[in-house]
């Protein structure tokens, strides 16, 4: 968990964003692609060769979180906001003016559920996230976790340009409450409403 | 939407599959390397041309949902058992003694939320996902969608071997209610509930 300055952050985000960016165009490729069985062996190889090139030194498990200057959190393997983590769509989380988070973010075929439509658990991935990252920023950015949530689907979400918000509702000691929604263009398609508990190990 | 034959959907199979398992591994392999960064280009100018070469001819928009034979379903794009979706685990879903649902699966470091440990949202994911299915598998194997899930996380669940199960409470026509839980080798992490509702365009 190395204490790295802005200058060594920025160099890393350069080396490895481009890189997951690849990936995640290759995932949305590898799911929509129509070429015969020869052109797939010949894309899987120059995969595997790149896996094996990656491969050849890397941590000795998941990326966790590790720290830029002044202690500053970077949790690029996340999978929702990792920069370094293809799965993540990822989310650019913003504060909006009235002190809530949100993000504007596009879903493609990855996370397909009903034919042409976003998965309803990934909904619930992402609100989870937000309210999470909203319950937490209360608390001297100390983590507070899950503890229970509710999402309710009032219309099924379209792929495509979606739109999260979320916020806090009241907080009572090591415990947050937060709301949120997903939206589409046409307005809300899913809501949430949880509490977020800050484990022990952080308080 | 073909009404593949038996034989196509297990040459499909054999084409597909190895290709996904090897984006799955990239995946894995983007989040955990450490190599420098002359190597990182040179594995997304691997990335980047097989990513053309699947392109060459694709599908316009997401996967959908292809019949085989006898019409039977091939989610092949679902996020979360999709067979040529590399961001799904992908999760294989068996049916018990006792007519509930239930899925063995190892997840590694690209569904990571807290370091070392499940995104709550992925457990969230996974949850409605199989409640949904086995809410659907009483209805003439015509699809409830999520109406409501509430998600209670007992303890923070870590990466590795875990397992699913899901069973239906009642049904109440075109309402299914559905309770599930996920558990690591020490047991119950995450539990869930929720009501699922057959679409008007299904009924």
């Amino acid at each position: 968990m190395e204490n790295l300055s802005a200058e060594d952050v920025e160099r890393l985000r350069g080396i490895y964003e481009p890189l997951t960016q690849s990936v995640r165009d290759l995932i949305d490729a590898t799911i929509r692609t129509e070429v015969d069985g020869a052109a797939v062996a010949a894309a899987k190889a120059e995969i595997d060769a790149a896996t094996a090139r990656l491969r050849r030194r890397q941590l000795g498990g998941p990326f966790g979180v590790r720290f830029g200057a002044e202690g500053s959190q970077m949790p690029w393997g996340n999978a929702v906001i990792g920069l370094r983590n293809p799965v993540a769509p990822p989310l650019e989380i913003k504060r909006g003016p009235d002190g809530g988070l949100f993000a504007d973010f596009h879903l493609g075929a990855a996370y397909e559920g009903p034919p042409g439509h976003l998965h309803g658990g990934v909904a619930a991935l992402i609100l989870d996230h937000v309210l999470g990252e909203v319950a937490s920023s209360s608390a001297s950015e100390k983590p507070r976790l899950t503890g229970t949530i509710t999402v309710r689907y009032r219309r099924i979400t379209p792929l495509g340009d979606l739109r999260v918000d979320a916020a806090i509702v009241r907080t009572e000691g090591v415990k947050a409450f937060a709301v949120g929604h997903l939206s589409d263009a046409q307005g809300i398609t899913v809501e949430a409403e949880g509490v977020f508990i800050q484990p022990k190990w952080a308080r």
